[in-house]
């Protein structure tokens, strides 16, 4: 008898050049290693927990052309951003249900690097998988990094997937 | 057709407390959590990179009290040098063997981190693994930590296993 599955959280975000529903290269990448090189053909000793953190100040620049006249706006934008965080993950879990390897996924709302930290603690996954831009010292001070800070403060083992140099954008904070 | 099997190498040191051939508390957790959560039942889908770094100064320091009176002495004092590094390898190497896991291990000499990250470079593991003893930012400062050097410095994804509280001995400098 095999044990419970190997419970793998995967941190996923959407691309800051195509936005939603696209995911960023780097989380597209950690994601696709993971079921390469962790998973592999062994579907059923794993199970990937796919989280999606939502920054809420960007949701409010996004609706900075947009006018407010009633309550029903505001409902109609939480339900707008709640959609497109759903159509980001509907694009992992389809992959894990093409290859059968079982998932669950949800979204929440705050600062990614506290909510994955929070979210490590309440689920207890075996191990945390995020994406990394792979940027250099100098390139950090301006966009500060969410895989350094889980690898330091994250309450489990935290494995951090570079994206390679081909899948770069031209400005490398670009994602 | 399955892929070639996911290379992962396991950085492996003796026992600061029992000495050779006995592993150190963390990098015995760091293989038992691999093979238990990655490796799992699916043995032909892995192959473990077993590296064992040997400090030379540790070396000349546990022959402070032998007398060196023919290149016969040094010879010997390096064979059993190695016979130590190989013993520790034994006990790894065999547990793959039980379980069907395909190894290769192997010793070399200086300074662990940069071993360890010109091995990673010479070899290309998938990703590496390194226990940690979890030592606390005060702590560190006394004993410095390999783990935290190759996640910043080895060019291939890192994971860090901590051991846990109960697994620690009384100084959690000792491993």
């Amino acid at each position: 008898m095999e044990s419970e599955p190997t419970r793998v959280m995967v941190a996923v975000n959407e691309s800051t050049l195509r936005g939603y529903p696209h995911a960023s290269i780097s989380s597209k990448k950690a994601f696709e290693w993971t079921l390469k090189k962790i998973v592999r053909s062994n579907t059923s000793g794993f199970k990937l927990l796919l989280l999606h953190v939502q920054v809420q100040d960007e949701d409010g620049f996004d609706d900075m052309d947009s006018i407010y006249a009633s309550p029903d706006d505001f409902r109609q934008m939480r339900e707008r951003n709640k959609a497109n965080g759903l159509h980001l993950l509907e694009f992992f879990v389809n992959k894990c249900h093409e290859i059968g390897v079982g998932c669950e996924a949800w979204i929440r709302k705050g600062d990614p690097t506290e909510v994955i930290c929070h979210e490590v603690r309440r689920v207890r996954p075996d191990f945390l998988v995020v994406g990394s831009r792979g940027l250099g010292p100098f390139q950090k001070v301006f966009v500060g990094t969410v895989s350094e800070f889980c690898v330091k403060h994250a309450e489990c083992p935290v494995i951090t997937i570079k994206r390679s140099a081909e899948e770069s954008p031209q400005d490398p904070a670009d994602d």
